[in-house]
């Protein structure tokens, strides 16, 4: 294969389509079916009334999230993590990173004594289920936001969304930069980073790994103009889902 | 509200809209989302070669399920089992249950020494999702026992399916017997039972359970009726699903 | 062997001896030694005053049930569940049995806010071990209810029994349906039917589930026939057990 | 109370009345009720050919022991440990001295490789569980170790028993030294030892804790002449249990 | 090797070098670094105001001990108890016998309701560990009374430190007693026993365990001997480690 | 306090004292305590012959890491994770950063089908004690190599270390980068990064986190060229440990 030509004729700066499907669920304050290309995350929030202990009388609210996989989101089967009564290390990797990424755009004094919890699950798994999980989190997030002002659990005129985040995953293949990998994609890189950004283009998290030899500071540099690029499209996407109707 | 006139409008003996989307997931070898009205349950067949360790060498094959629930598939969210570290003992039952209900229609020996896992896992709940779970998930298996006869992993001529399995539930409401609960009415139910037959109408497991006062004879045999006259329904929609191309 | 004639002499219609030796254990508030033929469970009736936390202030008791087997109470010994750090998915839904067949038979208001734990641990099995757990169960229920009227922790006047609960198994062998099975009679069993019945003969719990071949309306008939007359013996002999002074 | 005048009017150097039954489970290769007064354990022997990994290929065999408590053995309820999820400290303690005290009348090349685990469940408590279980488990043990022999899973004139061992409390209560306490003598005492003994009056085991204040020399050796005392006259039951033809 | 001649070159009554470094983490209340030859444990001391909730307005404090050994203390990596998500019975039990060593020598009354947790945790083993823990734990419990009493958390004048306690292994090897065995010493005794002692030459604890043959009374006396000579030395180490300033 | 000026004098592109010293553990074949000013580690790597299952017949070899904490590491003790049954997803994610850091500067091949297990265990902490680790098991590492060169595990001549690996914290405080954060610092910053170099400037890992508000590209650039420097004089330290004679 020539370097930069990609399995899905994408060219090596072009996102898979991206769709976010909002209202998926009649039970949760905010839902949402987010897509890239055969990546399926179901995101949902849910709003409760007060905080965990750590933070009572504070007046500021909580924002969590818990990642995990069905077992047949992959092309083998995964053992369940409550069969194995365990969670596995990288499930509390993703669910901490996708956590902090939202924490960056809530104002807890805004949001008040209020816990949202985000529960992605990735009912089908093709590379990037962890930057799907956060573009669609910041979604259900809004949504969930918008409920809790509708509902009064909020106070009037308090935002606690201070901004949008979203993120993407590149990588070196053959030694070309690549956005938003596949899974064919992400097990051959070099290199594998994860950049969480915010709607204005500042970073709120850079993950970069070297899976095969160390990164110099160039390659570093072109993958994080990829990555802000992408998440620049991310922010268009989710801006768009945001404005339609909620379905 | 009139006894046996129900909140959605249905008829006591009237099911909710049955839906059957075969080939949902890219991966698994069988899957289905099966809709039982707002009861949305993905069920994954997953093929391997092989069979546990207690029956290896014997010839026959295997079938087992998994059952859970995404946590907020419920009007409040649940912790996850994976986070308690342990399976509930509602989530066993059920998984059993759904297990014992295709081994019903499965021949071991035509199945060879292969092993079949049906994972059912609940997108949303509305009352009903183990019924849901087996009626879909029989699809699911058989969409996975066709791929294994063209991947020739069964012999040529086996026919490891013996026969088809549904599920539905009937309850007493104020002392009427209706069919396939809904969340509100199953928590209004005085008795509540779930009925597994086979596509010949016959009975593969019936569990009833006075959720109020203790049934009579006559209460059980009209649950009954309700359940068989219900399982030839869902037998026709199975059929039809499986009749049509997979998508 | 002929069909209907059994390995212990016994006819298709006959209980095992039963036996209900009360007062077995000098701390339970209610204890019992049950046996249905070489099946032995102890049974322990524990109250203590005050409910679970989602109960409180409601003004009404709680009745819950745990049952477990010892390692040798079968033929190969098991691994205990405390070793293994999980209960197992059979255990668990035979503990949620036996609590939801005597909550039955209970009036939540007459009983007060007080809880009582039953305790089946079964000491030596030989099929059916789940079914003498509640016939044995309901007895130290009895007993440890009388101890609370006593010690003044229900009201004066207050019946927290509204009935008795027995339960027995059934099963077709060779086509032929039989009551009470034993082991050996239950691997062979075709299949295999737990039924609870109340002191009156109505239904609390109906479970039956096809081992082999899936089973007719007529067969299921036949079954219930027999475990009703069984278990009006069963409720003779907890009647007669309650009649003695306790030991 | 005068010093030196028991709760149940025993002397200081009396034991407790003490039976031992044997042949009480129809499924294991020794089985034993022992009674030190209201203190019951079930004690089960469970023969199986082969050993633990670690030990393939010695030609030795390996001795263990569990030992648990029901629920309701005691006088308040404790929580179970398998739904705890985990054995507690003394639960690990005691098993582990119930198995070093047997293995030190085994000799290992008799046994050749089999395994004998001895499980010891308490259905009543009343002070001196572990006593009662290590001397009840011998006579278990000594007729799983016939019925290998019988069975021929031990070599012809092979004799892997090597003497017999009993266990015995000992403690100082309001400065007097007293053999075999009951619970309360137990929580009173100033400081509480166990003494595991050979048939032939050696020491297996002795572990003695100040729980008061710390005790001297000259109290370390008069309970050390009770225990032995008293763990000769346990030897004489066992002698004599072991004696009687098998019930 | 002549029996008597240690690989070290000790007699049999001889000690290894002991240290007892003060003052190792600047964050303990009470730390210790103890030596007993190439035996390294870190011991501290935590106090924290309150104590459990089932001693709460006792008006008494509380001190309990944790035992735990790095991977690569032994000779063979160990897997970590937090991986195998359980504690080992061995653990426990050596846990439990350092918590009530030190509690042999608090008077609760004095101490208030404050709670000291010793971490003893093991960075390299060559046989004596718990030994070498509980005298460590004991001069940091020292330090963290000190502290304590500094910071007003406990009254002026009041004294929570009775005396002082430490503890040594004794062992027969080749007939001949022992005393402070290395880790090869330790494999190779016939009777192993630990002995934990107050200053004044009195018994807190008396552990003797037969590992080969059962032993005798004589035996049991010299090895007592050695231990409370053994301890006397301990003793004196302690109180000049303590009358060092603190590092 | 001035911008730029710190608690303890540094400037902000200083390190902390580093001290790496070697052959702290007798028993492990490659052993450092490793400090970066009060943060303190014990990284042991341990040798053994074989891989995982999953590798085995590769002819290549396997490094990984397990990270933790001693409870009274920190300023308040923390509970044991063997105590709660489960590893928290901190440790997770730094054990395997650790594993991934230190791969990257293994040749598989040359390893051979060897496993190197590295355990770094914190037993002071205050501040960047991920990157200390990295830095001290590298050393650690080096000296298991030449192990397993002097016993013949790896082949004469094979070279199994490429490179060399250290790690370094940098943040942003009252908005001026710093190098090496200590605790208090770390808990102020408003950017937190882990930077991963191998000894020739290349990155392994760039980890940066927005505590605060999220962070321009210009700071991002500013914190690499920190970093960088720092981890160059971290591998001359790494290089003048490794020259001298293993202690």
């Amino acid at each position: 294969m020539n370097a930069g030509v990609r399995i899905d004729g994408r060219t090596p700066e072009q996102l898979r389509p991206v769709t976010i499907e909002r209202g998926w669920s009649k039970h949760a304050e905010g839902s949402v079916l987010v897509s890239f290309g055969d990546t399926r995350v179901l995101c949902t929030a849910s709003v409760t009334e007060g905080v965990p202990r750590w933070r009572k009388g504070s007046g500021e609210g909580w924002v969590t999230a818990e990642y995990a996989m069905l077992p047949r989101a992959t092309n083998t089967r995964g053992d369940r993590e409550s069969v194995r009564g365990r969670i596995g290390g990288r499930t509390h990797e993703i669910s901490r990173l996708i956590g902090r990424s939202l924490r960056a755009v809530i104002d807890y004094k805004a949001l008040g004594e209020n816990t949202v919890v985000l529960d992605c699950d990735v009912l089908q798994a093709d590379g990037g289920t962890r930057t799907a999980a956060i573009t669609g989190a910041y979604v259900a997030l809004a949504d969930a936001v918008s409920w809790a002002q509708e509902h009064k659990l909020v106070k009037a005129k308090a935002q606690p969304l201070t901004g949008s985040v979203s993120a993407v995953s590149v990588g070196i293949i053959d030694g070309v930069p690549m956005l938003d990998l596949r899974y064919e994609e992400d097990v051959r890189a070099e290199t594998d980073m994860n950049v969480v950004c915010t709607g204005d283009g500042r970073f709120v998290e850079v993950q970069g790994t070297a899976e095969g030899a160390p990164f110099a500071r160039t390659e570093l540099d072109a993958l994080l103009d990829l990555a802000v690029a992408g998440n620049a499209e991310l922010e268009a996407v989710q801006r768009a889902a945001l404005a339609a109707a909620r379905s």
